[in-house]
């Protein structure tokens, strides 16, 4: 099969492979569309130590080509989309019920980071049963991809700010997690969204999901802004860029009793984050950080999926650009160097 | 001044009596707007026991006639709303972060219960600090007023029901409760709204607010058809009505691990309420009962303002009947009765 | 192998069965000691519909004698206990956290109800990866053993319950499970544990595990004891009986804002359970009702094992029997008829 | 009256200032015995900017001596406590459910940064039916005054900290804040209490309180020790020290999943704290940080005290050394300097 790899640091193409084989528990996919996501860009920049000819990609759907022994929910042919955190159930986390440390730190992203990813033409997926979500029939493609990644993880970060029915928040960018970010903060009954953005489609893209207001933090004082917004400070923020800035920015503009939610990946050369003191109450102002990774499973899956099938939102807004599987090279170019204001490419098999 | 009270069971009409003063920390608003409430329906027929000449009403919005001393967030002539629940802020329920329990078993619910209500000329609201609530310059008495209990309430129900984000919930009864709490689960980014009603009217306008089926309990099997569309039951039920068939059937409809949450009054005519077992899982089913009063207090008021100033929905369509106050008498046959498919009927003084 | 088994409403005996043998994920475990539970004298007394031959029992520790394919976590020869409930990990229900709840109401009680139980000398554990725990070595079998059900069921209660720290709460019922809540109780930090029993010796090990105070029912009023011991009422009740007469008295004794939480079995010919309205604030009093199964899982038994080898209570005091695994039909039969103020009676292999 | 106040930087003294008055809501106390706080000892340091001449001291007890207009729960000569926080109950944080953070940012800490403290005969209490606590008959002033700061404070680290039953917690230092962490831990149900502490009295006190481990930091390896204790972790830790190296420890031994819970003031010179990202799982790690200041309020207060009653532990125990208030002076110099292994030193009237 094809599959799109990493060749070393900074380079990628496509290669040639077997197709993977579903043991015990597990399936393989015969691959029909994906995202690419900027996590790929980071991987492939180095910040993961990966051998060569490893796959990337971990936002997937397809049909199921092979199922292992032990899998009792799934037959070949099924439809199916696949999140990219594939916990497995069983561990201690997963018991604990943080699923996405399955098996210890971030441990459930195991496309790319611990075997091949899926954008190939055919990819493996532990624990079938536990990770394998049915496409319903009326739901295309590209509705179902948004949910392996994007608004798994968009709004895990609005669930974890834990904002007050009409309360206020606000989101550090608006890229795909960000913008995501935005739709759930939406969905949770923020009564004031306030987006932190430059970009103008962006910024526009944004309102359609739901900001109240898009502050452009290239010309504004972000911080001064929310405040006078808000009168005391949000009641959440949510970080969705990965940064020191807009963190302390986050702890800056929530008033005491106020929640951070990250989802900002903070792997880019820092090792450590910086907390401010005066606006974090000294260590003692009820402001509470908390820190997320996508949520994978069946069940959280089709709960996705059903609010897309009932029209809560339209998620396919944010691909920007489609291709085929024969020109990922040029979609992975693209979202290497944010051409176009390419927000997300779509690549059809 | 004038007001409208109960003469007796059964019985009420327009009064005069004296303006109410304002004693330490309290304030006395001049009413500019009202709207009637199915609990004044069964209030004047004896659920309560109170003297002849007790003031109805608890929605109620105005202008800030009277302060007493120690009141210093509010002056005189400021336009403000007032919930129907009036905590005082300091007893142990309010401490605990029970605040509808104030002082006691739904001790919060003071007008009309406890002292005079505000379907008068004149009212007085104790703990002024804690419960008066700014009027927001653009927005209009009628929107506010639908903050004072129908919002309140109906949205407790929805952020008790626990929804998961995406999930489902059943709701019981689509008067302007009801109505209300269609409109918080989708707030709080239910993914299946299944409303339970069989007057058009009201189907129609939960449709609006955001149910996404609506079963009618005349001429379809409820429980059945819940089924039917979840699968395994819904996340959450919501109460909405008051009946021990509505009751049975949250507990029937929600699987297990779901969460009945029961804003309806059981007070007309029964000393229990029923759980039926088998659906119970015998009493191990991890199904949790949760019952809210309406929640008051200036901060939550504000954050329901917010949600209008947004647009998130409009509440005033559940306005059918306006009249001015000297109609008040009319207005309450007609909610009595339920004439005319009455929602709320404003009143303006 | 020999079996204690179900033969036909009431009726018991030891009987030859065939070893079980490990399938896919699964374990077949060599018994050393088990408890009997109440719930196998109610089994008998016909509350679940079971064919005759069907082994009893669900409290078994001992050393694993088969592993099937995928099992990764244990090895022939380890000693391990196994929860009374064996959720599968992967099913919605086990995905949404409710792992008792696994794969539909109370799924996760499999032995007996759904198959052969463990009172015998060999018994089968599903998924055995995620429903086997090692028992630590310098840990008897006997303290393993409480871990299994009675601690599991009676923390869960207490876990549910809510108990703010420093708070008051009610057990109702001092029996295993009733013992092991009280202990659950004070562990979570309560700082009145009122428990209600009649048997002095019952009452004494309450003491001894922590209850401030024991009511007698025969003797005593024990709502109005419970008012007078707090005030306003307990911050939580905890049924541990299965009665519709202590279930009612739970939602009495709290206050509003206060938990019922439910542990007993309801299964005992009554199909509906009363909850008293005027003490539940006619559905409006912020009372909430909560139902658990016992909560399964290897992470919670280290957890439970924790606490005994950091010495915070002694579960043995509740062992007042001891048998060898010929005599089981003797232990039975005082269980049944609760002869000699039996708490738990232990069966050796 | 007599009152021991800041007299510049590093200057304390006795000084004579009027006895306050009690406006309306509030009451004035006559103190009949007291402690010190190491806060005192940051506060003359310089951490505040105070004029000269204001009071010192939060922890005291004593008589009401005077009540304002309004107050109605208590009256002249009841023997009461007084919480070092002392919130309003009526603003917005406080109707949030922050009440530590009433009017803004550590705002219910009044004593001494925003009014005169309480290390006097007499002393001001703001709205007094929210922040009295009458001290039952049978408990000493000496034991009731350990309610107002330590144990609250201390606890609340413990229930921010949200330790599963049976789970391992990591309390860093134990000063009396740390003890009280540790005696809140063990009522909250922590499996494994370990302490990190290098004073030999302070290490022997935590055991007394149920510390399991106390690690030594001068002499071991913290993290790694806490790891070949829990195998994977802690899920919890609980600073309480306020330094950069604690704080970092304590996100570097919990495990994916799990809380630091910071109850340490950061104001000692550094203006960021800083989180290691390896182990915060570069912000997606599911670990959450969460703050506190000292939680007040009566009906909170009544729960500490009932643990004193029913014997749960001994606070007194951390009473190290006694004064009368004209040693004041003396017992300030000791705390400043820690000498003879000082924990508290209780001042009596």
């Amino acid at each position: 099969m094809k599959a799109f790899a990493f060749l070393g640091v900074g380079k990628v193409g496509v290669i040639e492979k077997a197709i993977p084989v579903a043991g015990l528990n597990d399936a393989v996919i015969r691959t029909t569309a994906s995202l690419i996501c900027t996590s790929d860009v980071h991987t492939v920049a180095g910040t993961l130590p990966l051998p060569e000819g490893r796959v990337l990609g971990h936002e997937s759907v397809g049909v199921v080509h092979a199922i292992g022994e032990g899998v009792t929910r799934f037959r070949v042919g099924d439809r199916v989309a696949v999140n990219a955190a594939t916990p497995c159930g069983h561990c201690n986390p997963c018991q604990r019920g943080f699923a996405a440390q399955c098996g210890g730190m971030l441990g459930a992203y195991k496309f790319t980071a611990q075997k091949d990813g899926n954008l190939a033409e055919y990819f493996h997926v532990n624990d079938a049963d536990y990770n394998l979500a049915a496409i319903p029939a009326a739901m295309t493609d590209e509705q179902a991809l948004y949910a392996t990644d994007m608004l798994s993880t968009g709004f895990v970060g609005a669930e974890y700010a834990d904002i007050p029915i009409g309360g206020s928040v606000v989101i550090f960018a608006q890229g795909p997690v960000g913008l995501s970010a935005t739709i759930g903060a939406k969905l949770r009954g923020a009564g004031l969204i306030i987006a932190v953005e430059s970009k103008p489609d962006r910024a526009a893209l944004a309102r359609t999901y739901g900001a109240d207001v898009v502050i452009n933090p290239r010309t504004e004082d972000v911080v001064a802004r929310v405040m006078e917004l808000t009168g005391d400070g949000a009641d959440a923020a949510i970080e969705a860029l990965g940064s020191q800035e807009t963190f302390s920015n986050c702890i800056k503009v929530i008033k005491p009793g106020g929640v951070v939610s990250n989802i900002g990946y903070h792997g880019d050369g820092y090792s450590t984050l910086e907390i401010p003191l005066a606006e974090f109450g000294l260590g003692m102002g009820d402001k509470t950080i908390r820190t997320a990774l996508c949520q994978g499973g069946r069940e959280r899956m089709d709960r996705l999926f059903r609010l897309i099938q009932t029209k809560r939102f339209d998620p396919t807004l944010m691909t920007t650009h489609r291709f085929s599987f024969d020109q990922v090279d040029q979609a992975f170019e693209m979202m290497r160097n944010k051409q176009d204001n390419i927000i997300k490419p779509l690549i059809t098999f």
